[in-house]
Formats: C-alpha cells, structure tokens, sequence
C-alpha cells in the first residue's frame, strides 16, 4: 500500500508551524508497514486543495489527510475532498450529540458553526474525537483509501494511533509487528556495520536504523497471518541485536533513556539530584517534562558559576583551583554535593564546555559526567565535540545512560570513551 | 511570484527527519513577500523525484529544493533536475578547488565521489557552501526558477539567506523590508482583535499575526523600490503597533524574550539566578542555550521537593506549610533565597502546578513567578490552564518578562492576571 500524506493549512505555508504530523505519521506508518512516498502541503484554498487530491489520487493507494476539519470557514478539508470522490456530505446524528456534551462539560456555548464538524462523508468510518472536537473519518472509492484527520498534533496522534491503526489493521490479511530497540553509546553508522550483512539479508522480519536525536533506533517489522506468529518472528530478531551490540541496548519500545529511570527508580521508590554546570539546568527539564517525575526527583544545584559550587553544594573552592572547573574531581564532588544537599538516593552531575568558547586547557566538546550513590562515585569523561545544543544533549543523555546501567545491574563505565 | 518548496529524501518520508526546512524557508519567503503555495516531499527515487519536478514545473514560478546535493548514489537532485529542464551538468572548476580545500583543512582524505558535487546545471549561478560541501545554485529555464539548496538545515538555512536571498531581490525592481515585532502576554486573538480594522485596510505595506511558542509575532512588510523607502513605509506601522498594543511588544526583530535578556544584562554587567520548581531546571537550560550566557547567569537550584527549598534556599519549612509550596509566600522566599545562595544581582523563581496532577487546593496551572532585586521582589500570579509542557514553557517565559520589564523601567506586573 502506496501512501500520501497530504497536510492541510495555510499556517505550514507561511511557517508559522512545523509539519511534525507529516513525521509522526510516517513514523509510525513505517511501522505498519506502509510506504510513505510523498508530503505535500496545501493551504487552505479550494481549488488548490481540489488539485492536491486529484494528484494523491492518481499515484496513491492510501491518502491521509491533516487539518481543516474544524468548525471556521477555512476549514476545507471534508468538503473538497467529498467533492474530489462524488460523495455527499451528511449529519451524523451521534456525533452532534457529542459535540454538544463536549461544549457542556466544557462550560462552552454551542454555536451553530460547529454543527459542520459532524458533516461526514456519506458511508465513511467515523472516527470520534476523544481529544477535541472535529471528528475524523476512513472511507473508500474506486480503490483509494482515505482517512482524514484533524491537524492539531494532540489530536491527530491519538486519532491515529486509536482509530486509524486498527481501520489499517482490518484491511490486511496479514498482521504487523514492529518493535522499536533502542541504542545509547554508539552512533548509527557504527550500529550499522555491525549489523549489516543481518540487515541486508532479512526480508521479513525487516530490521532498519534511525538515527534520533542523541541516540539510535533499529525497528523490527514482521508481517504474519497472525499477530502471535509476527510476534514469535520478531523476538529471535530483538535477541539477536541485543546479543551482537550487547550493553549499548537500553530498552526495547521505551520511550527515552529518562523515561526507562524514571520507571526503573519509581519501582524501587528511589530518589535523583542533579547538579548542573554545562546543561544549566537540562538535565533536570528533561526528567521534569514527564508526568510522575515528582516522586522520584528532589532537585538539584545548576552550578554554571565557581561561587555558586562552593555555596550550593559545599565544593572546597580549593579542589576547582587544583584541577580546574572541567576535571574529573570537580564533577565528582558535584553530584556527592547535590546528594547530600538533597538527600537523594542517586544524584548525577555535569560540568563541561558547550562552546562556541574553550577554556584554554581543554577543547570544546569536553564533558566529565558523574554518579554518586550512598556507595561510590563514578565519572565518565566524554569527547563530544562541536555543536553548543548537541554537546548539551548528549552530556545530560550520558547522565541518564549512567543511571539505567548502574539500576540494571551493568558497568556504568562503558569500555571505551 | 508562487513557489514550491520540494524537498528530497527519503528520511523525510520515514519519519526519521523533521521537515524544518520547509517551515524556516517558508518563514523567510514570506519576510519577501513571495507566496509558498506548495510544500512536496518525496524519496530518493529518481522516477517519483521527475515526477514531483513536472508537477512543480506546472503551477510554480520558483522551485526551490533541499536536499540530495551530496556525493553519494541516493543523491540524485541535481541529475534529475538537470535532465527535467534539458540542461547538462558540467564541471565548475573552482568548486573542485573550493572542495580539495575543505577536505585539505578538515584533514580529510578527497575520494573521486566527491568530485560529483562540482557538477552543476550549465549557465546557473553558482552558490558556494561555506557552511559544508555541496554547493547549491540558482537557473532560470522557461520562464521558472530554480533553487537547490542542501537538506542539512546548518547549510540549507545560512546559504538561503546569504546566497538565495541576494540572487532573489535581484529578481524584482522591489525592494523587500520585513521587520518582526514580538508580543508577550496577550493571546494572538487579543492582538489580532485589536489590529483587525488597520490589519484589513493595509495592502502596502502588510501587517500579520503568528502564534509562537509562548508568545506572538507580528511582521510587518513593505515594498518600494528602494530599501530606504520600503523601511521608511515599516516604521509608521511599528510605531502604531507599539503605541496600540503598549507595553506587550517586548521588541522589534529579537530572537527570543531570554535573548533579549540576555542582551540587557551583558549590556549593564548584571547577573541572573533562578529558583525553580514545577519548571524543573527548564528556566536554567533555555537561558544557558544561548551562547555567551556565562556572563550572566550564575546558577540555580531546582527545588523540585520542599526539603530541597529548605536545605538549598533556606527557606523556612514553616513558611511553605502555613502558605503551601504553590503560594505567593513560597515564590518571594524561593527567589531571594537563591539571590543570596548564588550572589547574583537578580533572581527569578517559579513555583506552580504543571500537572496533570493538582494538589488539592489550587487548580492544574496556577503558577507563582518571582523576581527579586537588592530592593524588592514581585511575585505573578498566573492561571495558564492545562497541558503540562505548555504550562511550563509559560512560567519560564513569565520570568523572563518579569525580568525584560524589569530592566527597561516597566512596571513588573502586568495589569491583569
């Protein structure tokens, strides 16, 4: 099956808004997989649109469209792709009736412009919105598939996750399993000589390489009559990944290197710290951005100043004299500070250069990482290069990277680097 | 003049890459007055890639693409391009030179492949890459233009702007003043219904809202046929802007509110420190993202638990149990507590309910952002609703207008909420 993402709105046009639909989509389209062989971005123009989706229909199997489902007069969406097939457009009684609860448990007046969001495509699958109020919909004619879905990212991901996968599903004898294992500590490209004579035998399972942003991800897909026989297929695969790149492999569909700690010490009922000097205050932004982060982590100290390591977390003013602000002991002392001043069970630390500017003694790119426990510390001094943002991700991934080995049990220094 | 951005690769069809390309290239046309009608992504698949060309070459004046510039096989842009339009590749001599000196200085071994990206379109103008090694450039053939550019965006963006941008305004008689005037603390509805009448009435130059994460542009466009004129046009409206909307218009082409905070403070030789809770370091790592923050910002502690306020700020236990650790109280002793830790001439400090999870007491976003001075502190009370990320980008870019205010002698609170 062919696919065309076709993004609706005039605010991508203008690049008021980034199309990350377009990219979730095809993400998880991959999954499934269905090839994804074109974006295109329309504004909100009729006849434009209209010469749009006579385009997607000439080369596509499946069409998805984004955007213009809701309630104001440029929302074009459902009316110029039910023209484009011949379609009537008709009131969905139900899906009035849910809009005028969501406008009431919302405290909202229900104005008469909203009753064009329950105008559906005669036929079609209604998809209802549990996350806003445009319903989406699937229909097909004249052997093309089409869903529509709404624009706004929190509605469009779980719509399609929710309605459009299993609708997907159902079209296909076959079924898909995709698994996603994830990589910190080696770079795509090393993760792929590794693996390539592997990968380019396979045909089902198929195994391929992403590179994301500081780590990697290989995705496993196989397509069975059943979903227990996709599953048994893809299971030697993840093994044998794991066996070939061994403790780089921090979790198979996890979300992020934060999110495994965060689950990894909320079973455990332990406490984190961070204390910061390059990150300024990242690594503890990123832990805090997932919901549930407040049981586990206490706090921290973002040290970008000498002074402020010495007040904030008792570091002898002497000891940075010594070695310097960027050494091995100063980031040791760090995340034993942060811990006791928190009285956490873990704490980690950073300190390094982010660029563009040195520091005359080491080059940009250098980061020494710590974790302290009740028992020991360990520091890990990395190279990371060039590139202020990069430097910064990577330096508060390593912290994490640190934490998940030390909570399973691994070496939390990795052999090399 | 109507374009089409065509963006090649079949990363982008993968979900693997984000487009940002076509969305900061849309940004930056529009500053020109030039129409994006169309975005189109397709693979590295030289049939679907002359197919897309053909439909753009059909309804667009100007094709600008990105991507598949570079010396490998999938790299097929300027092939497929080259053959749509009847032109032949020939080799530029001083690209050969330009590119046996990148590899020279990047101690890098020249292989034959790369000889492949000095082969350009005959008769084109020539875009050299400082920013990497493909070079892109600019034809005209039958009435359309084109551009190629490289898909990287820390290529794709600087060589638009040096190289694209220049060739475009030779193009038109016109001259092209755009000017970006930035608006925080009052929704893009609130300033466009404020503006509507003057917004419709305005055909040269133009005046536009944009919704930004956190906060509102406006852009204001003029054409002439001198630079001086066109600016002389924009300076009326931005004058009127400012004198409509007031103190909201927190500057006229800055980058960010932290940037302009930063300007402020390099400028006068002060130092920053903050406080946070429910942002979690977030205050901290947007600040320290931006290069030469070491100047002014000294530190922070993030107090995600009440213990940490205690131990880290001093702060009295008592205080945060009469008051609660979301409470006007909390934020004021938060802020001069890590004023007086870090020894900065100003704090900032936020303390607040991201959700999804509320206390009990005060509603999921109800958030208390500090500033304290050697002479005083104000506390911002703020509802900022749900959606957690949402939450906390808000209060961290309260503090920052806390802060802008602050140091350009406007009252620190808003006049409402």
């Amino acid at each position: 099956m062919n696919c065309e993402i076709l993004s609706v709105g005039t605010e991508l046009l203008l690049g008021n808004t980034i199309n990350t639909d377009a990219a979730s989509l095809s993400d998880m389209l991959a999954g499934l997989g269905i090839n994804v062989f074109w974006h295109s971005v329309v504004g909100d123009n009729p006849g434009r649109l209209a010469e749009s989706v006579a385009i997607a229909r000439s080369r596509a199997d499946l069409i998805i469209t984004t955007g213009g489902l809701g309630p104001t007069y440029d929302d074009l969406t459902k009316t110029v792709l039910a023209e484009s097939f011949g379609l009537p457009l008709v009131l969905h009684q139900e899906e009035v009736a849910g809009l005028k609860c969501w406008f009431s448990t919302h405290d909202r007046p229900f104005t008469e412009n909203n009753l064009q969001q329950a105008y559906l495509p005669e036929g079609c699958t209604v998809f209802h919105n549990d996350w806003g109020t445009a319903p989406g919909c699937a229909f097909e004619k004249d052997g093309v598939r089409v869903i529509m879905l709404p624009g706004p990212p929190s509605e469009c991901l779980p719509m399609f996750r929710h309605c459009a996968v299993p609708y997907l599903k159902t079209l296909s004898e076959e079924t898909i399993v995709s698994h996603q294992i994830r990589v910190f500590g080696m770079g795509e490209s090393a993760v792929e000589a590794r693996l390539r004579d592997k990968m380019e035998k396979m045909r089902n399972p198929t195994l391929a390489t992403y590179a994301k942003q500081g780590d990697v991800m290989l995705r496993v897909t196989a397509k069975a009559p059943s979903h227990e026989e996709a599953e048994a297929m893809c299971q030697p695969v993840i093994q044998a990944v794991k066996a070939e790149l061994g403790q780089v492999v921090y979790g198979v569909d996890v979300e992020s290197l934060e999110a495994l700690v965060l689950s990894l010490m909320t079973e455990r009922s332990l406490t984190l710290s961070a204390a910061e000097s390059l990150t300024g205050g990242l690594i503890g932004a990123k832990f805090t951005a997932l919901p549930g982060a407040s049981a586990v982590f206490r706090g921290g100290a973002v040290t970008y100043c000498d002074e402020c390591k010495a007040a904030m977390l008792h570091i002898d003013p002497a000891l940075i004299a010594a070695h310097g602000a960027v050494s091995y002991e100063t980031a040791e002392a760090m995340a034993k500070g942060v811990r006791a001043a928190t009285g956490s069970d873990l704490a980690v630390s950073a300190t390094g250069l982010a660029g563009p500017d040195g520091d005359g003694v080491n080059p940009v790119g250098t980061v020494f990482v710590g974790l302290a426990t009740a028992e020991r510390v360990w520091v890990r001094k990395l190279h990371l290069g060039a590139g202020r943002d990069r430097v910064r991700l990577l330096a508060a991934n390593n912290a994490y990277d640190m934490l998940r080995r030390y909570l399973t049990g691994l070496p939390v220094l990795m052999e090399k680097g």
